[in-house]
């Protein structure tokens, strides 16, 4: 996928995430860091919203999900059982001329005259160092023989330890030969890319330049040959010269645990909440009184080493997940229990309707249009994923991102890890391109699998209706259900290198195991970025619309039109003058009447058309100004009332003090 | 400070913090790695409770504090400029025989006889290899010299080598010989301390052992000698071998950020969340609209490589802070405002009355006794320290650590950090010793002026009120505050090790600064804990008393007395029997209608006895029983009703269901 570039509405939103401190570069006095970012004060209050929603919705407002908190560093097994000690890294080149590293598979093709040198020779050296005889020559002149002795003498005893018959002599003979000859030339092979047409010099210079690093001082590069290349990539696309190889470049940070740096206290920041969750599967479930189906739900900070972070926070090094990874029971044991497993598509057919998305712009509470069906005991895994994607755009929907900005993309069959049985990713679509948010994933028994087999702890759990319903299968059905289960199990063990012999006998043990009621787990894994989810939350609020500036005339205004439930500050309070110490007073009362229970901002200073312009970019979607009506000054009946705007109408009307705090409650839901 | 042992009722407590799912090892089905544990269901709601709240009182509820979310890799000279680099380390000390590396100042002093040896030889080996010549002997015999030609012939090659004028090749026949020698003897000199009286022998058979690690394979110690010792702290603990000179060691996890590991890649994980504060001040400052006296606060994750992580989660080496910066005026400028600076102890003496500790387990929403005072524009440093040791106490308070509980420990003038004027502890009594939870610190204008000098950005502030009350004073007054204001810079300067000169300069450009408005804020730091705030709050909850068993006769009970604000499961509803569909219907129903609210758990399964048991050791504060009254059957005027129970008292009330949710919320607030 070509990257998406920097649009002029991306930089409107990154310049007003830094003027109202929503997001600043981390370490922004020091010329900062690339790829790590400080949420502000505005932005730490949105964030903090959003992951407080997910919890309740994921955790604590159903029966079925715990929450973890686990460490960022943990055991370096678990890595190796994940796989991301192996494969958790992108292909990476250096160039030789410039000595920048790039991604291999970032690299522009490009075509044009390739010339390439297999060494060079240091012009002066060389033929002094040949008079002299070392490096192949004739007579010596008494002159230069004066200046090289030491040379010549290195040289003869590199000769002498070259002969002997004790290996490691031999050794240090060659290094001393090598350290002779090296300073009169050089044997590395060398090569750049120019336009065609390009005089021949400038890849000399190049060339040149390359052995002039490589301590060669006046370098002749040896063997130029020419040859005309077609989209090749093997050449840097910054200075033409020639890369090395790819090579495996891990993505995980790695540390050192303890006092003594050695490949024992190696440690890494965990590229993902994940693992955590596998890890501690089997204590979770004895302690949480918890059965299959059910999940355990983390959020946390997770880090990758990306060779390239891009697009403002979308892909920055430190990040947070929220993760959740839902335990199921394997189809077959579904079956086993119910004589069925419900067909995913009919469920969906039956109980949701073509819905058209919400307003774009919700400003309060809007529900969506139909209920997820009620999980079913029949429900296979494709049902629960399907359950999942759709408990996951509802989400979304809640806090403010209504269908139609989301996009659904089932990976293909091709794209899929080789573990997955579907991946379907959630986009948004971002000014500079439609971007995954969230991944979910149907895992199989993959992770808990590995993590038995690293581990030699059992990952398995007893279900007793498994065991009950086998018990009563006639011995056709329990053969045809072991049998599928025995191969899924084969077929894993098979794709993770275990030798023939032992998967065969592994696999017919795990498919024996569910006569006794017992299974390892399948799994169903939602998986969002808070960060990127903050900046689609962020660019969706941006609008810019007109409003009256302080003479009624109209005026571009920008305004954050973030939901209720997740905007950084709930309501503004405004006295309507700062010179009147009744209407400071009065402000003031309102202020601390609402603050137990919303977040308020109160301010006084500057006219008031000000004060609300600058609610409207930190997204505050109510604002209450305190004025002479609030006193009574204008009469009784509008004593203790204050007028409440709404930030996306711009509508006011006239609310009781006593009357607000439900209100505001009820609209911040 | 001798460290603190495991306790009996520590044993206890990590064990139920275990069985309950309060904390666990992280990554124990790897064997766990240490200094790392993972919050379990109960644990991770309780420690999100307890932040929540913290966050609350420190930035919703107050007018003056905002938030900040940084990252927790940052650009490396924070680090420099916070002094961390240079000094945040241990002195530790390698052990010759063992191999361990210890902390320093850990190692006991040992008295008794010290045996020493300057090296060793190998003893089949360096009688044959006198013979040959190498190391210094007489006639070869033909036989020997046969054996070890190539010995001699390499100790050959490198006399010739030493021999030449060229210096690279006098260290090739360096290493060559030492290679040759090092066959038949080592030179380090190696010691082992002996409990006085115990024989030689057992010297020499540790030295030995040291002396075949290094190579030598018949060991012969060289010239012994011995001495008796007094308290030294130069031998190890564990073996009596000896400890090599203490070496610092920095305690913050390094790692490399982008491709290349090189020395300019180097990053920390932050070992406090007080810096990125400090780096994001001016940031926050402009887009806050706040002004001085105000605080930025910050909960996140930090990292120490502990040496020796011990007491449960109570020294880990990841853990989380909760700190707040709280940005005040200097002395010089608040007396310029105000003409005073009031007096700290006064204000104490007229507001706070003494009082007595909050009952030991608070059950509901106890408030503290009276208010902090509030505060003033005359306040100088010491009244805004005072201020937020009372606040972060009031807070212990409110989330049930009664002030009995806790120890303020000033510390002494010597125990002071170089920059801090003033630092109190607030020390929790531990099971295993009475221990810091938080330290409240006044730390002068030290890290803001660290970080000027380092980023070169200023990082004073402009105020107002400061220009004009200068203008205003006398030219006497003015020369007195100025020149404190001086001095102050200059011993920070000084401190500092900024050249004579350029400090003298420099304070006096900071002086003349006051005059134009402008000074660097000065700063008070309540730095809090989260993991050793959820152990004491562990600890404190731990109880056992007697409750009846199922026959009615008593037995011990483990109950968590937390706070209903900090509890993780708020409140736990169980239908009577299992098997009556009417009971089980209708305690859904509550369940349902509580948990839009409130953490609920709900539980079906075993004798109600035994599940109420396990919500007092979930610290779960209430319990809602349906029977047979909820659905009418006693009696029309106990229909919809429910028993309440309540956790420490196990007294029960009759509620009626429509009440449920305004009683426990008010409970729980």
């Amino acid at each position: 996928m070509a990257e998406p570039k920097e649009t002029p509405l991306m930089e409107k939103i990154v310049s007003l995430c830094k003027r109202r401190g929503f997001i600043f570069q981390s370490s922004e006095i020091y010329g900062g860091i690339n790829g790590f970012w400080d949420y502000g004060p505005l932005g730490a209050e949105l964030k903090r919203n959003v992951k407080e929603l997910w919890w309740r919705s994921m955790t604590q407002q159903r029966e079925d999900v715990v929450g973890l908190e686990a460490s960022i560093v943990m055991h370096p097994k678990i890595w190796e059982a994940s796989g991301h000690t192996s494969t958790f890294s992108d292909p990476m080149v250096d160039c030789l001329g410039c000595r920048k590293r790039f991604r291999a598979d970032q690299i522009e093709a490009r075509s044009g005259t390739a010339y390439s040198y297999v060494g060079a020779f240091d012009e002066k050296l060389w033929s002094q160092a040949a008079i002299a005889g070392i490096t192949g020559g004739t007579e010596p002149s008494a002159d230069f023989l004066s200046q090289l002795t030491d040379d010549v003498t290195r040289h003869n005893f590199a000769k002498q330890l070259l002969s002997s018959s004790e290996p490691e002599i031999r050794a240090i003979g060659k290094d001393l030969e090598q350290q002779t000859i090296s300073k009169y030339q050089c044997d590395i092979p060398f090569a750049v890319l120019l336009p065609s047409g390009k005089a021949a010099d400038s890849a000399r210079k190049i060339a040149k330049q390359y052995y002039r690093q490589r301590s060669v001082a006046n370098p002749v590069p040896r063997d130029e040959r020419s040859e005309e290349v077609k989209n090749s990539t093997h050449y840097c696309n910054e200075c033409g010269s020639l890369l090395t190889p790819p090579k495996q470049f891990n993505l995980m940070f790695k540390t050192y645990v303890g006092p003594v740096e050695d490949p024992e206290s190696v440690a890494y920041l965990r590229p993902e909440t994940a693992q955590a969750i596998f890890a501690q599967f089997k204590t979770v479930l004895e302690v949480s009184r918890q059965k299959i189906p059910f999940g355990i739900a983390q959020i946390g900070k997770a880090f990758r080493n990306e060779i390239n972070p891009r697009n403002f926070t979308f892909r920055s090094r430190e990040f947070e997940q929220m993760e959740l990874e839902f335990f199921i029971r394997p189809d077959e044991v579904v079956e086993t229990i119910c004589g069925k497993v419900a067909n995913a598509a009919d469920i969906w057919k039956e109980n949701i309707e073509p819905r058209t998305s919400n307003a774009e712009h919700p400003t309060s509470g809007s529900q969506p249009s139909t209920l997820n069906p009620q999980p079913q005991p029949d429900w296979g895994w494709e049902a629960w994923h399907k359950y999942w994607i759709e408990q996951r755009i509802r989400w979304y929907e809640s806090i403010g991102l209504p269908r139609a900005s989301l996009e659904e993309y089932w990976q293909k069959k091709d794209e899929l890890a080789h573990y997955a049985r579907a991946t379907v990713d959630i986009l948004y679509k971002f000014p500079f391109g439609t971007q995954e948010l969230e991944g979910i994933a149907a895992r199989g028994d993959f992770d808990l699998s590995q993590h038995q087999r690293f581990s030699g702890k059992p990952m398995g759990v007893f279900d007793d209706e498994l065991k009950a319903a086998w018990a009563r299968l006639e011995e056709a059905k329990t053969k045809e259900l072991g049998q599928r289960y025995h191969d899924a199990r084969l077929k894993y063990l098979a794709q993770m290198g275990v030798a023939a012999e032992e998967s065969s006998k592994q696999a017919r043990e795990d498919a024996d195991c569910l006569a006794r009621g017992n299974y390892i787990p399948h799994v169903i894994e939602p998986s969002a970025g808070v960060d990127r989810l903050i900046l689609a939350l962020i660019c969706h609020a941006y609008c810019e619309d007109q409003a009256p500036d302080e003479k009624g005339h109209p005026e571009t205004r920008v305004v954050m039109r973030f939901h209720p439930r997740i905007a950084p500050i709930k309501v503004a309070v405004f006295p309507l003058l700062k010179n009147k110490p009744d209407l400071v007073n009065k402000a003031k009362e309102v202020r601390d009447l609402l603050r137990p229970h919303l977040t308020v901002f109160y301010d006084e200073a500057g006219a008031l058309g000000r004060r609300y312009r600058r609610q409207d970019e930190a997204g505050t979607p109510f604002g209450l100004t305190i004025d002479f009506e609030t006193l009574g000054e204008k009469g009784p009946e509008l004593k203790d009332t204050v007028t409440l705007r709404d930030r996306d109408s711009m509508k006011q009307e006239r609310v009781k003090i006593g009357d607000l705090v439900p209100l505001l409650l009820e609209k911040v839901r």
